[in-house]
């Protein structure tokens, strides 16, 4: 298949890539890096993203950011930060990308455990992912010619443990190895509209 | 219990102030009627609002709107617009509400039954629906002094059947004088983080 990998150089992006770069075509799509440039919250960047990397397979979204924070001293604009990076950043690519895709593709997007897990200053965690697994239930209903779309919710990867562990206090990291994996299965998997979870 | 109700002229508020109303004093706040109004966009009218109406036990919103519209048709500004209006005019009426409510308050916010019922054209719904439940079930472990937060999810009113019955075919509406009573279980009640669903 021909795979758009947005985020590619992020960590969860490596693991992605490690995990579908010897089956696949992969063109990698970054801020700062890859194949192609692009600003997901842009969808006029969006657009020139498609029409640079061409007919596709398949569409995997690893990118996004969300605010940290005690939510009383979270302004709205912080907050709503995280729905514009990681949550309409995916939805963008998911709306602009529909027509890229070739019958039968699938977008993947990324969510993440604290939509299950609420942890300490992760209020804006738990919202934007929440509101992607939201998202991914409802496009699935409507996406045309056999288009499939999921989310990959991980725990904390091992691979972040030192920036991130300090936020999951008692949370069992998993290997990127694993976590490609999952995407992969969504990738070349049946499934549609589901929230594919990887934690122990 | 002196009960700040956001949104008290909706079909909904009707219902909720129908609850409450009998066995509490409700301040009604609303955009465009109500003893307080208010924009729950803008952070600074909600300020205003909670100095307008002083000391309270509990605060309601039943307030907000969402896109309905193909997937494919939404524009990044319409998909937007019901992020900032249901979700973070309720986000917004809770952030700047924690220090005004008295120890062991609560906030009741509303999601509805499309977060866990997509329906067409309901995307944008579905995702703003889901976002609040994740923003409840995080923000319910960190609110200081007793503070509690929950979301009623209602299914369609038998009020609201003439205005929104198209959009949910084979869904039985229930009456508003059972959802007010759902309301007033999250206000009088001991849970918290949770998320009361009322459909049959």
């Amino acid at each position: 298949m021909r795979i758009l990998l947005v985020g590619a150089s992020g960590t969860v992006g490596t693991a992605v890539a490690g995990a579908l770069a010897p089956h696949h075509e992969l063109i990698r799509a970054g801020r700062h890096s890859g194949d192609v440039r692009v600003d997901l919250t842009d969808i006029a960047s969006v657009e020139r993203m498609y029409q640079e990397a061409g007919a596709l397979d398949a569409v995997v979204t690893t990118a996004g950011h969300v605010h940290f924070g005690m939510l009383e001293e979270t302004t709205p604009e912080q907050f709503m930060s995280g729905l514009q990076d990681k949550l309409m950043g995916q939805v963008n690519v998911v709306m602009a990308g529909i027509k890229h895709l070739r019958d039968g593709g699938s977008f993947t997007l990324t969510s993440g455990i604290t939509a299950a897990e609420p942890i300490r200053l992760g209020t804006n965690a738990t919202t934007v992912n929440a509101a992607i697994e939201g998202f991914v239930r409802a496009a699935a209903t409507e996406l045309p010619r056999g288009l499939r779309i999921n989310a990959v919710s991980a725990t904390l990867l091992t691979e972040s443990l030192d920036s991130f562990g300090p936020y999951f206090p008692g949370f069992e990291a998993v290997p990127g190895e694993r976590v490609g994996q999952v995407y992969r299965r969504s990738v070349e998997g049946v499934g549609t509209g589901r929230v594919y979870t990887i934690w122990q």
